[in-house]
């Protein structure tokens, strides 16, 4: 007789501390290896005294599943999630659920999703968070593809996930590809975050000539206020760690930082949606120059800053201000990322939950922070808010921030330390709320040079400027389609 | 017998233009369109009287041409390209040049040149910038793919092209999709042009509260030095058009911007070659952000900026800042634009011409200016030269820019006026000049949870931190692959 709550393919590391994760639950979870000498390995060393069961074959695998039979793969993404998907199918019933844990590409999902389903079968996309250590103790689960099977996994999933303050760190996302999806746009905001941290870390280091441990100690502080998160915490320890000499061991790490792409996807689903996700956009690319370390340093020879000038303001008042900046752009940030999921919902016809989604990366992932708590709360207080920036809570500590982060960007252009994520965060909130925007001289000039039409802003129509007609202007008097022909350098 | 120089299929005005302008400058060309009467049409009307030909089939246009045959395809891109490709075949033989002049993606362009090449034919693939006018009076050219085709089809090409005192706007810009590619680029740095100078508008309008023919006149002069070119020209002829009741017609448009996508894939190429061409992302962005016009103007009503103050300072000191700000941002962008043509290069094995480049580009399109004469004598000079950066003309001009530039977005960052642009560029201006960035920190959050390893930085190395290797560091002392668990929000 089955008696296997759930099947797991895959025993590297993450799937091996997955499936103990599920078993201190109370689980009884059924592994299987494609190398079957891993499972006798994992029974007899790992598992040894659980109630873990070993399956030597696929076909053994699913027989020793409850129905409707519950699978994850956490297997290398792409061919291998399609080939084991193909292994699975003649052993399974109409109903049954496979559940891709990887790092699969959305797309990929969105497909599979809709292949299972036409063949009678449930498929879910989960992305999992947390690294090896969180699939051990409490990840953050994101799945999302076929609704119905939320209902078989929930009790499975929401007791593995991270608890933050006895709540799941896992809901349901949304259809298809969502799951992946929205682990996706997490990176893609955990680069954000990242960036944000070093530039205000290279403020205080290079504008204020702080010491790491001077710098520790106010990363401690903002720990304990609206920055409290797991990514300032481990930067606080990061800088107090002391190599062998008592310096700094950040100070010995090479400024060239690495990246696995999912930061580089977020930007360009954001290019493709349209939607302006320009902080995430920055963080990648000041990855990018980082990493062209040996032009830096021959440019570093030939073009100078700003002279040197020691800071003499009010340090204190500084630092709190480069508080603020980092809040209010950690707050665009996020504000940007919900953006981007809410356009592709449109677009893709997803019903996204984003209370849900908020809540998932309070606990178990690398963002998490009591900040997403306060995410949570604005879209359960009205989930179909059009943004971050429509909410109360955010209005106010946005409005709050604006004049220390103004203080700190002004004064880094001027101390020539570079801010990309600040500057552009600033960006994006002067165009946000800005009723009118420059772009009426972008229309005009693709107008003379291409025809390519405007409309005429509400307000001001009048006969010849017609309400919502694509309306040309003869600009120069030569005639119909005006091109550049008219200019000689 | 044969006396064609030249054949074109594709009669829409981009074609016909293109063809008159040939037979202006001498040459020989054979007309033909899918729909034959178009050809008859054009026979009897614009190309009455010149030495243009018709052909009514493929067949009949290979059997009118010179060998070897040289056949420009001006027709929609995508399938009807590869169509044509295919009719044409069997009509051509070996050595025979087929020249896509369409607006197609470059990874198009680098296939069909190896289809073609492996069929013993050649191929082109010609960016072609100007519209419809520079089609007719001289086009900027940018040709690439096959490099046996280039001598048979320079004379007429160069011929054919916009000339910048007397030097064509054409030169062959390497192998396979380089040319199509090289186009790309152009648009995408159109689009940071476009936006760099929507931002001075924004600036002077919103900051120093100037008329549109105050504006105008500021544009006039700067169009006389430094920032001379097309589109600042057509931004003073704009700002100066008056509707019927004398208001400036700028001030009726709508400030959403449209795009056609070529921005859209610059950016996204240089995500994908790891390039950090962020004018253009922000460029991009900022069309994206006008876009939501609607959702602007709600937040407009609940968000406020600084408080709005009178401009203090000296105007013409500030607006002569402005006008740096805007050249040495431009310097940066095109910067940048050449970076990711180089690094693609590099991955594509391409020889680039990037003189060639720049002097295609002083004329016949958007984006030509006195400015790209510099950068021209920049690669002659010294055609490996790492960026334009390297260059002494480019850094004297840009080292003389710098304070400007600074004091002009210190003051739009706290006067809450958006200069996404303007701040990137100086971002990314600071971040390449310093030889060292915070980008150890990324590198030590990384390496601490998610145990991705860093290197040690040049002159730091010990016995624990080897040159070269990949080190991980136990962080928390709890273990190897130290994860995010310990963090309880």
């Amino acid at each position: 007789m089955a008696t296997g709550d759930i099947g797991l393919i895959g025993l590297a590391v993450m799937g091996q501390n997955l499936i103990l994760n599920m078993n201190d639950k109370g689980f009884t979870v059924v592994a299987y290896n494609r190398t079957t000498s891993k499972v006798e390995h994992f029974l007899q060393n790992e598992a040894k005294g659980t109630k873990i069961q070993g399956a030597f074959s696929i076909q053994e695998l699913c027989a020793k599943l409850k129905k409707p039979r519950k699978i994850v793969l956490l297997v290398k993404a792409g061919q291998a999630v399609d080939d084991f998907i193909q292994q699975l199918l003649p052993h399974l019933e109409k109903g049954d659920i496979i559940i891709d844990g990887g790092n699969s590409h959305y797309p990929d999902s969105i497909r599979r999703t809709k292949e299972l389903e036409s063949k009678g079968f449930l498929f879910v996309g989960s992305g999992v968070s947390g690294g090896e250590e969180g699939a051990r103790y409490g990840p953050s689960l994101m799945p999302g593809g076929s609704t119905a099977a939320w209902p078989a996994i929930k009790p499975i999933f929401q007791a593995a996930a991270a608890q933050y303050h006895g709540e799941p760190c896992c809901d349901w996302v949304g259809e298809t590809g969502s799951g992946h999806y929205v682990k996706m746009v997490h990176n893609g905001i955990e680069y954000g975050d990242m960036q944000l941290i070093a530039e205000a870390y290279d403020i205080l280091k290079r504008g204020l000539d702080l010491h790491e441990d001077e710098i520790a100690n106010i990363f401690e502080k903002w720990n304990k206020g609206v920055l409290d998160s797991f990514l300032i915490e481990i930067t606080t320890n990061i800088l107090r760690f002391k190599d062998d000499d008592s310096q700094p061991m950040v100070t010995k790490i090479l400024d060239q930082a690495g990246q696995k792409g999912t930061g580089k996807w977020t930007a360009i689903a954001a290019l493709e949606a349209g939607t302006p996700v320009t902080l995430i956009g920055e963080a990648v690319f000041a990855r990018c120059l980082s990493a062209i370390k040996g032009e830096r340093i021959r440019a570093s020879k030939t073009i100078s800053g700003p002279q040197k000038e020691q800071f003499k303001g009010d340090k204190q008042q500084f630092i709190d201000d480069l508080e603020q900046a980092l809040y209010a752009s950690k707050i665009i940030s996020y504000t940007q990322g919900f953006m981007l999921m809410r356009e592709t919902a449109k677009e893709l016809k997803w019903n996204l939950n984003y209370a849900g989604i908020a809540r998932m990366w309070r606990g178990g992932c690398i963002i998490k922070s009591v900040f997403l708590n306060d995410i949570a709360k604005a879209y359960e207080k009205n989930i179909n808010i059009e943004s971050l920036l429509f909410d109360d809570f955010f209005i106010k500590a946005i409005q709050n921030a604006q004049p220390g982060w103004r203080r700190v960007i002004a004064q880094a252009v001027l101390y020539g330390i570079p801010t990309p994520a600040f500057s552009t965060a600033l960006a994006f909130f002067d165009g946000y709320r800005s009723e009118v925007v420059p772009a009426n001289i972008l229309q005009a000039q693709r107008d003379y040079f291409g025809a390519h039409t405007f409309k005429v802003l509400p307000g001001k129509e009048n006969a010849k400027l017609k309400a919502g007609e694509d309306i040309h202007i003869n600009w120069t008097g030569r005639g119909g389609n005006v091109s550049s022909s008219s200019y000689l350098a």
